[in-house]
């Protein structure tokens, strides 16, 4: 709640939260809806929420004017999570599990600090009780970068549950860094899915005049509301403009941006489709649709952690396969070079990767190859040394790319064990692979 | 040479190589100028070079008829290695390390075999000599995943030792694979360079239809001729078509798809150039200058190869870095998420990254970050998980691609130590970082 000062400004003008307000500071106007204060920070900071959704900050000081434009609709209360306000609109669960969507910038010192309930997403964006009934669900408030299997399963648990008690869709906000692992193991672990699940996050402090978390989750609603999509995407902005939001393959996605609004990308395919903010979906390409039988949705949720995903470069060690078959591991994903290489005769022959790649594939460990290029696919026809790593027992994983071939295989392994993995790591099972790569813009 | 069939044919035509003939098979019609046969595969193919540039072989069947359109110059020779056959022409040096580019298409089984000697690169591109008098250096034939930092030492030697001995320019031709990372370790080594330093290769065998290595060989000889730039850079296609080949700087290129032509990017950065077949080079962006004052190039050559490039990734087993430290590693590069993360305080708690790199900095070993992103900067100072890997000892690597940032350490402390590698990782020495990263189409 605001403070002693800023209180009495208010009342002394009548101006309640959820007004629309000017202020004028000099020169300075800032106009907007008045919203309240969170319980945090510097309490004489007055926060208003743009026109153009974004919310702002503006310190109050002695000398400055405040005019009533508009009243507003009453007192902004939290929604209750779950509260379905309105019957016409589908439900549509929104399982938070953290991440820089969930943060907020404190006014007074610039820093970032976590929503205390996931609730205050949709007093944010209010817009989005308007697209669907949003039935929140606090699952974690984890870093995406402490995502492990372990949270994957529970997150997959958690969709697994909206999709059987009713919800027509579902929408996981989630921390950036890692949201492409996480939407690869939704994709593999989920069975029968029969309705779209939207991982969506943000660039940038929810809070913030340049946050991409507003519109993201309108779009991501959106999708969760209204496509017939019985997939698993990721909904982020297409370009750096708020213009639409593309909504990528789980398993064809990936961060390739440390800091732009649009760092998500499709690689070897195309987004499923674009959104704008007011609900337009424009359908790219091919995928699964749901049907009009209700299925019930399950979770197959082994995860094999003795998976390695291990990259070749020049000079670099073959020795690493050996620590890793020393503790253990039952797969190794390998990050070739160009076409899927690695050393083969190099000058010193102790580079050599081919003898340890043996060593793995004799032991019964999974070797898969995949390629650093990300983009295009690997082929194990075209030299010598590509042969000589396919005869040495690796496995191509055609267009996949290293993260999702990492995720699958340690899916595979947990599921099924060796034999099934090796068989199942080069052929299509989540829209992962496709037979010819379309031709996209690297 | 030709088979006994093939040669009488020619010789009851008149027809030399060189001329200019007609093949008429059936009803398919084959036009341009008779090759001579290298000493490999099936003497009965006529191979022509088309008026598109590209090599064809045509198996010769008795029914086949064949015209002499046009009479040639005169008997092909294979050029010399420094025939310097134009005074008016600058010297370039062309350094054949091997890769695809000296690869050529046996006719008769469709495989790729290396060529005898790279001097048939000037006969496969006879416009080159048109261009400069090109010095051809047999110095190795490596597949680009064979390459170590040996052959970086021993390419950057040769390339020293052609500019002091007069040349203008220096093209390399090298394997794709590893093209960027060979690039990245001459940006480094060679101290003092006055003149471009030229990587080209091919995506498809130099005798094939579909080769790039055609127009690639042209445009770097241009550049390599007749540019300013005194810098190491690839050159290579720009698109898929054969419109314009880029140069991008050997710091900031990165093969990014396994089998387009235009495979090598720009990531975080500008190409320094495009040059078209005709020679016309459009400047993008800044670039050393070579300068009136000659001098003496010479090479740094140390490098460290107890340095590793480590990835983390959800589930990934900090344990990696114990692996390394126990083999005396002095460097490992980081390949963290987003602006730098790695797993601070996962749900389990051996996950952990932040105690490794604390281990790995206080024993004295050199800790980068780098984000897998590709694109963007990493940037310590927004999260508190960052915070605490920088905390930890974690040098971060600016906008530097993490192959790069992996040469640029071993670079570092083979020639300097530790405390001066640790200085200057995030210092720009070569172009390797800049200040504020360009706007790229990731």
């Amino acid at each position: 709640m605001y403070g002693k000062d800023v209180s009495a400004l208010l009342d002394k003008h009548g101006i309640r939260v959820g007004d629309t307000i000017l202020l004028l500071a000099g020169p300075e106007r800032y106009e907007g809806v008045l919203m309240p204060r969170v319980d945090v920070g510097d309490s004489s900071i007055i926060v208003i929420k743009r026109k153009d959704g974004y919310n702002m900050g503006i310190k109050y000081h002695a000398g400055m004017k405040i005019h009533k434009l508009a009243a507003g609709k009453g007192e902004f209360e939290f929604p209750t999570a779950g509260a379905e306000h309105s019957r016409s609109l589908d439900t549509v669960s929104l399982i938070y599990t953290g991440g820089t969507i969930g943060s907020k910038v404190d006014y007074r010192t610039g820093g970032v600090y976590m929503l205390t309930k996931p609730q205050e997403l949709l007093y944010e964006v209010p817009e989005l009780q308007d697209i669907a009934n949003i039935h929140v669900s606090n699952l974690m408030s984890i870093a995406s970068e402490d995502m492990t299997c372990t949270e994957w399963k529970k997150i997959g648990r958690e969709v697994a549950g909206a999709f059987n008690a009713g919800s027509k869709g579902v929408m996981i906000t989630h921390g950036t860094d890692t949201m492409h692992y996480t939407s690869a193991a939704l994709s593999f672990m989920l069975q029968g899915l029969n309705g779209p699940v939207v991982l969506t996050g943000a660039q940038r402090s929810s809070d913030r005049g340049s946050s991409d978390a507003f519109m993201n989750l309108i779009c991501a609603s959106h999708i969760a509301a209204k496509s017939d999509v019985a997939e698993v995407g990721i909904c982020m902005h297409s370009t750096p403009s708020d213009n639409t939001c593309s909504l990528i393959r789980g398993v064809k996605a990936r961060k390739l941006h440390t800091s732009r609004r649009d760092a998500f990308r499709p690689v070897n395919g195309s987004p499923i489709a674009t959104v704008d903010i007011g609900g337009a979906i424009d359908y790219k390409s091919k995928y699964r649709k749901a049907s009009k039988h209700k299925s019930r949705v399950s979770l197959l949720d082994g995860f094999e952690e003795k998976t390695a995903l291990v990259k070749f470069y020049p000079n670099s060690d073959p020795g690493i396969i050996d620590f890793y078959l020393g503790k253990g591991y039952r797969g190794i994903i390998l990050e070739g070079t160009g076409l899927g290489h690695v050393a083969v005769s190099p000058s010193r022959s102790e580079l050599s990767w081919i003898s340890r790649i043996k060593d793995a594939a004799s032991s019964g460990a999974v070797v898969g190859m995949t390629s650093q290029c990300l983009y295009g696919r690997v082929n194990s026809a075209v030299y010598r040394n590509l042969r000589m790593a396919a005869d040495a027992g690796a496995v191509y994983c055609e267009d996949m790319m290293p993260e999702v071939a990492y995720v699958k295989l340690g899916f595979l392994l947990g599921n099924y064990g060796e034999k099934k993995a090796r068989e199942m790591l080069p052929v299509d099972i989540a829209g992962e692979i496709t037979k010819r790569t379309e031709y996209t813009e690297g």
